[in-house]
């Protein structure tokens, strides 16, 4: 029996469509719901009572196929039994109901929920402080990048200049520096002020926001398959590297940390080789900033390894690995001391993250070790890979950049002609297959990690009933 | 039979202290805790399933009475059995477990649990933006007001110009325009890098984080007893006011909204008049800037009213208020339909929000209602405040600047040599009272809602008893 079918005996076998998309009820609960929150981007109201696995039931009882789930943040099916049993636990409701400022007083249970976290840390990596969302955690570390590139420009003090303590509360120099957050172009990492300055994948995520004048560097645009173009997308890591290097050394104020996605992901699933994320870190270490991994979207077993710059071999391990989504909770791992401030106080906050979601997080990480689940999610990728290889070379007049290979279910491709992206995405519904974009022109798949190769099979077929009829 | 006797029977009836402070126990926990955490700024490790009522438990069993509260954000007491059911509920299972995307795939009860929110909104205000922190729900808001200014400095079109949608990429103007938040001198509106860049109470809050070079204004000090300083106190007021309307006719970038505390908590329990705050309205019609106020640490019963702001009649409504804490969620209310961005998508992220977390917001919201508890914390407020008006006469050489009258028992003093706050806040645990202070001389009570006549006297017999030995 397999892991999917021992947690969701009663998983639907298949998609079911009892109305048109989207259905009356759920238009009818979309115009109230807009009464007291912007409803403009509802898809369709859920009911998640009825959800079960990969199945996503709208309130009009259909049942999609749910290759999106939740923006890319349903990490072990909807409603999982062993889910439900933790968060039916006394430490669940103690932590919901008796939220600790953690940092000041926490519980005797703290020291063990994050020790769960650390049981699935990036290799290397063994020290967590925790936050609450994508944007937060990335912020969190930047906070912490911009601490100790000025700690190391001090020499490590203990305290703080007069001129530091006053000049801060204007907001000025040498309080607060100018210091900058290298990103690239096409990246995604959030939407506060500080996260949304670092993200350049649309123009509507920071339309009319203030930001920090940091600098953006190029992130390989590789030529598909791969296989067939080694040398040029050789030559392609090596063109963005020297932009990478030429910042570091000429942007007009210093560069505490470049920040980057294993897979630039609401960017377009752009993929880079081993060399280049090696070649990051060899400039990090050569002018002194720090290289922080954001894998809000990468981890938690996506890729089949539990984190996605696991792939690359990074030596030494990044600085600071940042996560989210899947995981339910967020914030970053770290391992060296120096990133910790020198006086507490600094990194901190009234909670400091949210034990109920830490607790979640590290029963979802014991689940994905206890069942394989990135290794199974590599097979079934394989499998699946395999199939829309098959099917697209059959629709080569539409269909381009298949990309994903060895990253197991994280399998994106692109449309020829990016109009017909929108169309597909929506004509998917009728096919009962819930399913995401990325950038203007991609399809992106990002199924939890119980997706087997019974749901693949009937994806390939939703997929190829839609392609068949453009 | 009283509230908290209803709630919790078996809250102990003083405080108990089996070791000195801090206990073995809880100084083995905070040395293991650290391996993992940066457990330098915890005071003690809680045994929060021993924790009752007013009442916290430490590893080594000493109770304390809690007047601090997690930071002023335990709104309903420990182990509140009313918050039991709801955490047990399965409801709230759903919503820990299946995560939505509440922007595209809110569930069925998304519309009541954003109803219940609304139930207890501040007077004139009918819908929400749900965020998760403090800091995060007033940089929500900062976004809410930027775009606000924006669309109404573009005339309210619903697409932007290709220039808008190239410079933003480059986090250049015109599409990442040059605009202000102002805030106030010792004002505390959390710490990512927006909201850090509005804090303005201690330099450990924001050294070395790059900030946005916004304005702060002064906020009115009073002279104590209001009573007896009515007439320079209004000076003060006029004084602040002009300075304001200075910044906002000649900053040297526009200044999208004013951001203000009704009670500045963490710079010092800083109070001001109801003219005060209606003069700030006032400048904000007549310079076409929105107001926003955060009433993270005030909300939730905590002065009396549900909202503190509500003190102060201002009319029209404040365009925003913000909320944490004691409300266990974040976000802002608005009222404005302006304040809903053109398009969709722009006020957006994964999980906008926590239902898990706004699921305890509605129930914390309607306890507060159906006990009255703001009304009680009020009465309870009156009583505490005489007792320590008498108090603070015999140590008149010590003490300070009470405040917090008519405010329920947000209450606030402060030491005439600073030095003695943090000994006093130290003591106090050996009377067996956890207590915070705020600014660098003052004392802050946060009790939680649950905090009755029968505390009151236990906390001032504890503070008789340090200050007896100064």
């Amino acid at each position: 029996m397999s892991v999917c079918e021992k947690y969701f005996p009663d998983e639907p076998t298949e998609p079911k469509l009892v109305t048109a998309f989207p259905g009356p009820k759920s238009k009818d609960a979309v115009a109230s719901l807009d009464k007291v929150f912007d409803a403009r981007p509802v898809y369709f109201v859920a009911d998640y009572e009825k959800s079960s696995g990969n199945y996503i039931v709208d309130v009009d009882g259909n049942a999609y196929l749910d290759v999106y789930a939740q923006i890319a943040s349903i990490p072990l099916g909807y409603n999982n039994p062993a889910l439900v049993e933790v968060a039916k636990s006394d430490k669940m409701t103690r932590a919901i109901i008796d939220r600790p400022a953690l940092g000041n007083f926490p519980g005797k249970d703290t020291e063990e929920i994050i020790s769960e976290l650390l049981k699935v840390a990036p290799k290397g990596q063994d020290k967590i402080w925790s936050g609450l969302s994508g944007a937060d955690a990335n912020e969190l570390a930047f906070k912490a990048a911009f601490m100790w590139y000025q700690a190391k420009k001090r020499g490590y003090a203990s305290t703080f200049s007069e001129a530091e303590n006053e000049s801060v509360m204007k907001n000025q120099a040498p309080g607060s520096p100018e210091l900058a957050i290298l990103s690239f172009e096409r990246a995604f990492h959030g939407r506060l002020f500080a996260s949304a300055s670092t993200t350049c994948s649309k123009p509507i995520h920071k339309l009319d926001l203030p930001s920090f004048k940091w600098p953006k560097a190029q992130f390989p645009s590789y030529a598909y398959p791969l296989e067939a173009n080694e040398e040029s997308n050789k030559k392609e890591d090596e063109r963005c590297l020297a932009i990478v290097e030429d910042l570091l050394k000429n942007w007009n104020v210093p560069i505490a940390a470049i920040l980057i996605e294993p897979i630039q992901s609401e960017g377009g699933d752009n993929h880079a080789s081993n060399a280049f994320f090696q070649g990051l870190r060899d400039l990090t270490l050569k002018y002194g900033s720090l290289l922080i991994i954001d894998e809000v979207q990468t981890g938690v077993g996506a890729t089949g390894k539990f984190w996605a710059h696991e792939h690359f071999n990074i030596t030494p391990a990044p600085d600071m690995v940042t996560f989210s989504k899947k995981f339910q909770s967020a914030g970053y791992y770290f391992h060296d001391p120096e990133i910790i401030p020198n006086v507490a106080y600094r990194q901190f906050n009234t909670w400091c993250g949210d034990p109920a979601r830490m607790i979640l997080a590290g029963a979802i990480g014991q689940e994905v070790v206890k069942h394989n689940l990135a290794e199974r999610a590599a097979q079934v990728g394989d499998y699946l890979y395999g199939k829309l290889e098959t099917l697209f070379g059959k629709y080569s007049e539409l269909i381009t950049d298949l990309r994903g290979k060895n990253r197991a279910t994280f399998i994106a491709w692109s449309f020829k002609k990016p109009e017909l992206r929108n169309k597909f995405l929506n004509d998917m519904k009728s096919v009962g297959i819930n399913i995401g974009g990325c950038a203007e022109d991609s399809v992106r798949l990002r199924p939890t990690l119980v997706f087997e190769e019974k749901h693949a099979d009937i994806l390939v077929a939703g997929i190829e009933k839609i392609l068949s009829g453009y």
